[in-house]
């Protein structure tokens, strides 16, 4: 079969490798549609940071190169011994996390803080960029057929952003603000819209980001060339500030930001991933108790994530700015998001079946 | 009568002043004994932090030179109009807040992060650094008789503590990391064991300080300058690190410690107040879904704090390393607590009654 491979920083390869063949309590999934993420592009311009090189990951016992993709939604086509929840036929997304169920960490059940933790299409053991792939048959989810395979490849970043918001403990009618339009920002914007946000703010620079960003539920896209964003957050919300932002830039003014747009008591959640520590005062914690915490992929988000893009609840449509072929990843996915006009993309959806283009 | 009086940094002076009266719903306390507080010495040494100098407190319509001194007990010698709860002879002590009772904050009872907050002793209408002062009848707390006047002007900073074990979520049987034991960090060593801690490590500098620790309930106090202080908790924690652990140095080591000594999912308090910016790298929040979270005073923790003190479950002995006179709180206070000896004090107890001492 055919598969996009990391071989290392700016070198992904879509090769001819071996067909996989499910073993006990996996399911092995023809592949539809999967979404290029933003740790596949960290892991394409900066790489490794997830991908196993000198050892090999402890679950997959695989190291590179390694199949990429983990936003994905397929067919089952074949299941292994002792599987009983599945039958070929069945539309599915997987869960791509790969757990050690031991850690203290997973005995309490946040198995998406593993001290092993590791993602399926980053740490071996295959991944979405392939025309079939294998996984254990407990993080697989059926889709309902009024979920279409492109919709459900976008389950896997909304799930993200679902936990973004448990972990801020939104609640409600309270008032919000998200840093940054991308993918993770504007699933972040849809879940709070879903979860009965009252003011939804977005901080987005002058780009087509900014009409998604609409598109998706903000009621505020602000500019901070054009504004003072949190001078104008806290006068459009009667001198207060917001109950909880999301932080989705991973820039020293994005979270400086976050955090003095909070009201008394508010909480900045931080969903980005950094490349170097950032300068705060943590004055501005302290006398106003406000927090500060962090936020990592999900745990049993699937279920509700699905729910939200089956029902309508989170529509998604503008997310897909862009459908490829498996062939043309490197140059035009990778290529495209990592280029003049990645500002103009969310999400692109590949596909190894030419016909579903 | 006699008072001291902040006029400016560095010049505070014991001068004889006007003794007020309770007006309406006003308590009049002879004060007996009044601690010197870090933020005192932050007034004296770099203030104006929290008192008025250019415009008058909203709150107290008074500016500088203000009457010093928030952590007192003392006996009630009068009431003002209204005031049915408290009669001459009480034994009692005030919690030194003002609040505007209107703000959000407010509004929500969280009066220890008012939008106009204020403190006795700092923000004008008299402080406990006097002969006598008078304060609004709802903020004064009265103490059990087993309770002497001397401990209970500890009540003020242990509820500081109490509060910081709130905004922590700290539940018995959690591990934790105090940084720094000076007064606050030893109020939190103290408010642990008495939560039912199951391990409490400090960390201290060599100094008598780490004696004080260990008295107030620490069962390892460990120097950085002698260990890494991470690794070491990790060791005794079976790999995984602190619950919860509670910023009281204010500086970026120490609240960079107390983020990498947390395990999974725990909770760094910070009641430190700050000079400066510090560096952090976010990415140890969110691949470990950390938090941060700032603690300010008190709200509603007097009584707890009072009884703490009162039944023995917290005793404080150790917490008291001088007693003065108010006659001499210029040389003997504040002169020594900014000292070469300083790291030796913990609480210094002022009084203006000769026969005390």
């Amino acid at each position: 079969m055919k598969a996009a491979m990391w071989y290392g920083r700016k070198d992904v390869r879509v090769i001819e490798t071996e067909e996989p063949s499910p073993v006990k309590g996996e399911v092995k999934v023809k592949v539809k549609w999967c979404g290029i993420c933003g740790s596949d592009l960290h892991e394409f311009l900066g790489g490794p940071i997830f991908i196993p090189v000198d050892q090999p990951h402890p679950l997959s016992g695989e190291k590179a190169p390694v199949i990429m993709g983990h936003e994905f939604s397929g067919e089952v086509v074949e299941v292994g011994e002792g599987v009983d929840a599945f039958k070929p036929g069945d539309r599915v997304i997987v869960e791509p996390i790969r757990a050690c169920g031991k850690c203290p960490a997973c005995r309490e059940g946040k198995y998406n803080i593993c001290a092993q933790l590791g993602f399926h299409g980053l740490c071996g053991h295959g991944g979405g960029f392939a025309d079939y792939t294998t996984f254990p048959a407990e993080f697989v989810h059926k889709i309902p057929d009024e979920l279409s395979y492109e919709k459900a490849a976008l389950v896997e970043p909304l799930a993200v952003a679902v936990q973004s918001l448990l972990q801020g403990n939104f609640q409600i009618g309270m008032d919000s603000l998200v840093l940054g339009a991308g993918p993770i920002g504007l699933a972040t914007v849809a879940s709070l819209r879903a979860a009965g946000a009252r003011t939804i703010f977005v901080m987005q620079r002058k780009s087509v980001r900014q009409e998604y960003a609409r598109m998706s539920g903000a009621d505020y896209v602000l500019d901070p060339n054009e504004v003072d964003v949190v001078e104008e957050i806290k006068r459009l919300t009667g001198g207060e500030g917001v109950h909880v932002s999301f932080e989705a830039t991973g820039s020293e003014v994005g979270l400086n930001i976050a955090i003095d747009a909070l009201r008394f008591s508010g909480t900045a959640v931080i969903t980005s991933i950094w490349e170097h520590p950032v300068s705060v005062d943590p004055n501005k914690l302290v006398f106003q108790e406000k927090k500060m915490v962090g936020s990592l992929c999900y745990r049993n988000q699937f279920p509700a994530a699905i729910k939200m893009l089956a029902d309508g609840s989170v529509k998604g449509d503008e997310w897909i700015t862009r459908k490829i072929h498996l062939d043309n990843i490197v140059e035009d996915g990778f290529g495209t998001l990592t280029g003049p006009d990645k500002k103009a993309q969310v999400k692109i959806l590949v596909t190894p079946e030419s016909d579903l283009l």
